[in-house]
Formats: C-alpha cells, structure tokens, sequence
C-alpha cells in the first residue's frame, strides 16, 4: 500500500510488542519525517545494543563484560541471592537501595498455559550456584502473580533442602494507597502478613 | 540505570511518539532477547527507508523517485486534486477508490496553540499548482477537526480568487453507525448537510 521502503519498515515495527499496524504505521512516518540524523542513532542503537550487549555468565542480567557490574562489585554480599523472572526487573529493585546481594535472572515464570516449565527456565544453574557461591538467602523476587507464586514454590522446594533459607518480598497494600481502593487479594495477603509495629 | 548501550536505546526508543519510558524498555529488552537477524531487520529498515524514500517534487507524497507513482499515473486525472495534512492520508483515500486525481501534501494543519501558521504549510506549493497544472477542483481532505476545518476555510479563501472549486468531503454518520451513538456534532452536520434520496 506505501511506498516499498516505508512498508518494509511499518511490517517491521509492527513486529515489536504491543505495535499494531497503526502505530507501526505513526512510527514509520515519524521516522521519515524526523532529521536524519535521529532515525539513524535509533538504527544504531539497535545495532550497538545487539552488538555490545551479552548476558552475565553467573547471573544472567545484561553485561557488557563477562560478568555484570553487579557481580563484579566486591562491596556486595555474595552470600544472598535475589532471583527476578527477568533482567529489567534488577534496576528496579536497585533502586529501592534494600538489596545488596547479587540476583539471579530466571528468564520467566512457570506457567503451564504459555507451555514455560522449570526446564526452560535458569534452575540448574541457581541450583549450581547455591551449591557453589556459599549462599545463605535466596529471595524469590518473581512477580506475584499465580505464575511467579508458582515459581517461588516450586523454588523453595527445589532449594529447601541445599539447606539455603527462601524467602519471598511481602505482598501487602502499596505504600501512600488507600485501603477503599485495595483489592481483596491484595489486602488478605496484607492481613496474613501483618507486622507488630 | 540500564548498561549504557541498553539504556542508550531505550532513550532513543522513548523519543519515539507515543512511546512512554516503560514501553521503550519493553521494546528494548525485546530486541535484547529478539533473534540476531530481526533486530538488524528493524534497524536497516530505518536506515534503507530513509536512505531510499525522498518527498515527491509534485506532491509532496512519500516516494523511492523524483515524482511518487500516484503524479507519474498518466490514467489520473491532473485537474482534480485532493489536499491532505500527511502523506500517510494517501493510501487511506486510495483504498475507497472513488478518488482518481492527484494529491498534495500540505504537511499538517493550521494550528494557533501548536504554533503552526499557513506559512510553515505547503500553501505556496499548492497556489502555484494551481496556477501552472490546470487544477479545476481542490478537495479539502484535511481531517474533519477544528484545525482542518481552520485550515480547509483559510485554503478556501487562498483559492477561490484563482477561479478553482474548492470543496470539502462531506461530514455525517459513519456508514454502519448507530444514531444513538452519535456525538451530537457530527450528527448536525449530518443534518445540515443531508441529501434527497
């Protein structure tokens, strides 16, 4: 329908998630329409990012090196583990500052539905490094969702008897929320999870 | 917060339109994961679109040549030409295939509060157009908005000395629409403009 070029790109973008063809369509145009110069740093990027970017041979998250600038800190506590479904979840839990242990990036969740069992996932290579590292705590930061719930469970019982503890972060009501407006799973899990303050 | 090439894409991704800062990391950790060949796929779809994709000299429709397909068609009618705010309105229009004319693409639309008067709009293109190809009709295609209506008035004045017909397509009910559903605005143009059966 467009011109060839521009169909080849619009075909292209609406291959990315959450693109459909309409908006595949916006971004092509806007691609066209934007200087030179940005539509070539965004290609480049692509490329760059494909090229210089490998994943941590211990943990799996995003490196430009053998290992990760996480793995590699020598001030953080080799001896507790955070296990997250995937890479893009470590900076958000660096920036809460509570966590200086190392992660491990499982690479999803199980779940049956979507065919993703324990065996497509990174667990014999946590097993290994449990066995190896001299780790202590494994938390399992998995979403809580019936998948990452799932997972964590399955987890401890891959884990429990390394003699490793597994524990999994508080599900509860999200801090500046209004109770009025909290879902009845999330504020059960709330009150089974109650603290003495 | 990323490794500097992962983050360095998603800044590139989130200059996008519509492309917030959580979907660009998205897009970015799919690339990440996405084959080798469909990430390079994408970004030489950027670079061989811009690299062979240019502004048609006539019309200002996206083309691979010095005219686009749509002026080289000797089967169009050149004295009837349809105005529309983005080259991407061209196919739109070509699909109903009740138009057999040829196009000119103004570039946008007037617009006070976005800062976008006549003069940045390809006015002075279209009069001359006018004035050297024997137009006979211009059809205002710009979208039924305040800024096309803006827009498709102004051109109104601008042409109409010159002895051309400038007309609007018709405002009304979406073909296979509910009355009840109608916004009242489109409804009285509907009414305003209605036709004997």
């Amino acid at each position: 329908m467009f011109e060839p070029p521009v169909q080849r790109l619009i075909d292209e973008l609406a291959r990315l998630p959450g693109v459909g063809q309409k908006s595949a369509q916006r971004l092509a145009f806007h691609l066209l329409n934007a200087e030179e110069a940005d539509a070539r740093r965004l290609a480049d990027a692509i490329i760059d990012m494909r090229a210089q970017v490998r994943l941590c041979s211990r943990c799996f998250n995003v490196t430009a090196d053998e290992e990760c600038s996480i793995c590699l800190d020598m001030r953080r506590d080799p001896s507790i583990v955070c296990v997250v479904e995937r890479a893009q979840d470590i900076p958000v839990i660096e920036r809460t500052q509570e966590f200086r242990g190392r992660y491990h990036v499982l690479g999803g969740a199980i779940s049956p539905i979507a065919g993703i069992g324990p065996e497509v996932l990174r667990m014999k290579e946590l097993v290994a490094r449990v066995d190896g590292e001299g780790i202590k705590e494994v938390i399992v930061a998995t979403n809580p969702t019936v998948e990452g719930d799932t997972t964590a469970m399955y987890l401890a019982r891959l884990l429990g008897p390394l003699g490793v503890l597994v524990t999994r972060p508080a599900s509860g009501l999200p801090v500046g929320g209004d109770i009025d407006y909290a879902d009845e799973i999330t504020l059960g899990r709330a009150i089974t999870g109650r603290r003495e303050i």
